[in-house]
């Protein structure tokens, strides 16, 4: 553990000082910005988001906003999955693929109007990249960050937090949409998401300058339910099989390696970024996928934070991408991207620190 | 101050153990991975940079090689800087720009040979960035992330201490330019540069598994001359005039606002991203240029860290983009991007926490 503070080059959240005055230990950069990654009580931190409520500063989840005339054609060459029915206040987790297919973020595409799209986005620069194409196919757009800041909330009493600040609207809110509104003047865009399996919703802040207004003020409504501070949960996201962008992919992952299949579609028009090699992939069958992995040994204390290699019968069959000590399961349990030779139910061995520790790899998600 | 750790989406350098053992105390995340901001002693550290010799892991500085028939093309298609004279072994520094002429990055740019290049980078994702270019434009060239990590060792007996270990060829090195060798069977690119105005060189290892090897045999080196750990020097660089990039740069800084003009020519082909924008500013005049600032309060104790706002005459003309306690000057300082209207040898006053301190506009660099 090493000193971190934020700099021009390492933007504070709207919600820094709020998560300040809440106790954070500790931050992880991600897009140029400081999110919080714990709060001194990781044990209380996981129970609040399993059975209550938890609120999250995930302001790093920058907006890429593309906007004007040719908006809705960018977003849909951007993305490899059919957008052609998605609808204003609607969202999508869609996976954008470079020009070999390879996943380069995989953000939700929330489509605001006909012509303006926001990809809210896992860790690495889709700004450059949507300008570049944009501006290479000569498209009518512009395309910028907006000033939008996203909070969580999350757990099984979100619901109740949100309908008490905004209404009951809320709790006919579908997956993914979202609506504008306002709250004392602050203007947000409510959705049902957030990176957890526990249900809840993210509130776009749309105006930096209010974000320790709306921290309290979800905190003060959020009260009578127990609200308290958290993260997007280690734990938590590996138990449920959420992909980490950048973490549990490479420089070579394509979609059917690691689950999202689902979220292609191979007949797109042919202008689609990457959708090319994604049928020849799709054609020739990917060559890893993506299982989980159980571990002997002691408890992980941490997020296992490297890759380890993963070995069956004296041969290399792929990587540990994390890994972490389940609450529920009182096991060490991770991601595993292995040669589809492998399949669950196997045994393998990880190399650990130069030690072989037992496996199995199993089917995802863990719950 | 906050906690950071390495995880599989911020990757240890591979000087990483290293600095460990030389007691580094903090880190900055930079394209990915941790950069070392200090080893406990501020003042030794800038001393020794300023007469001694200090040794740095910037394995951060990541390169994105071009390879194949077309990567001059390439090199060229990004870089709003004549190339065609630019021969194996040459460094240069560009200013790579987007389609609207904003700076994306300021890489040193390798030849390595005829169709091999790196751009060794500044923190931004580059390696998208190219791939977007070159795919969009159908050429025939790789782009990808080599196993090369730079370590610095920057000081006025720098070279004494690089020649011992390689040899009095490299005191014949000219500015940016390298030579690719080995050392005890490390492959190694020597360059004479590094982000300091104080001298030395940078060290490219071709090899990740062996830079605590590497480390080793620099420190032992440079014993003679006092050799001691440092990193990219916040004090000496502002006193220099450097730029840091995404510091002192923001999503509309132009290479004319920020003393670059030298490295933009703009009778590069017309296929160059960014040269039509450029030249249109280049004939309209910039409306921003950045300027030294000293400025009067109780000493800075660390990096500034944020914007503020920079007033004349009721009216905002500009940002202070970093801020230090210059150690030679005894003086707050800083580099300030204001409006073309305001000049070298004026007095503004600077917005810090609702309080207004007088300053004075003065030229760069300070040294």
């Amino acid at each position: 553990m090493f000193e971190i503070t934020p700099t021009t080059r390492l933007r504070k959240s709207p919600f820094f000082n709020s998560t300040v005055k809440a106790g954070v230990k500790g931050f992880q950069p991600y897009n140029n910005m400081l999110m919080p990654t714990g709060y001194g009580d990781p044990d209380a931190e996981y129970w609040r988001l399993l059975n209550g409520v938890s609120q999250w500063d995930v302001a790093v989840e920058r907006q890429v906003e593309l906007k004007g005339p040719d908006a809705a054609q960018l977003a849909q060459i951007l993305s490899p999955r059919d957008l052609t029915k998605c609808v204003p206040q609607q969202g999508k987790y869609v996976a954008l693929c470079d020009h070999r297919g390879t996943i380069i973020n995989d953000p939700i595409l929330l489509k605001l109007d006909e012509d303006r799209f926001w990809f809210s986005i896992a860790d690495s620069n889709i700004l450059f990249w949507a300008r570049a194409v944009a501006a290479e196919r000569g498209l009518n757009v512009e395309v910028c960050e907006p000033d939008v800041s996203p909070m969580a909330v999350q757990g099984p009493k979100a619901e109740d937090v949100i309908a008490s600040i905004f209404g009951d609207w809320v709790r006919e809110l579908k997956y993914f949409w979202f609506k504008e509104t306002e709250i004392n003047g602050i203007p947000v865009a409510v959705a049902r998401s957030g990176w957890s399996k526990q249900g809840g919703f993210e509130l776009y802040l749309m105006d930096g300058s209010r974000g320790d207004e709306l921290w309290s003020l979800v905190e003060e409504a959020g009260k009578p339910w127990g609200i308290g501070p958290g993260n997007p949960n280690t734990t938590e996201r590996i138990e449920s099989g959420l992909l980490s962008w950048g973490g549990d992919t490479d420089d070579f992952t394509n979609p059917f390696e690691v689950r999202m299949e689902k979220y292609v579609d191979l007949d797109v028009p042919d202008d689609v970024v990457g959708i090319q090699a994604l049928r020849r992939i799709a054609d020739e069958g990917p060559k890893r996928h993506q299982l989980g992995i159980v571990m002997e040994g002691e408890a992980l204390t941490a997020a296992h934070g490297q890759l380890h290699d993963i070995m069956q019968d004296g041969e290399k069959v792929g990587d540990v991408t994390c890994g972490i000590w389940s609450r529920r399961m009182e096991k060490n349990i991770g991601f595993a991207l292995v040669s589809r030779k492998c399949s669950a139910g196997e045994t393998v061995s990880v190399m650990k620190n130069g030690n072989n520790v037992a496996a199995t790899l199993v089917e995802l998600p863990f719950y």
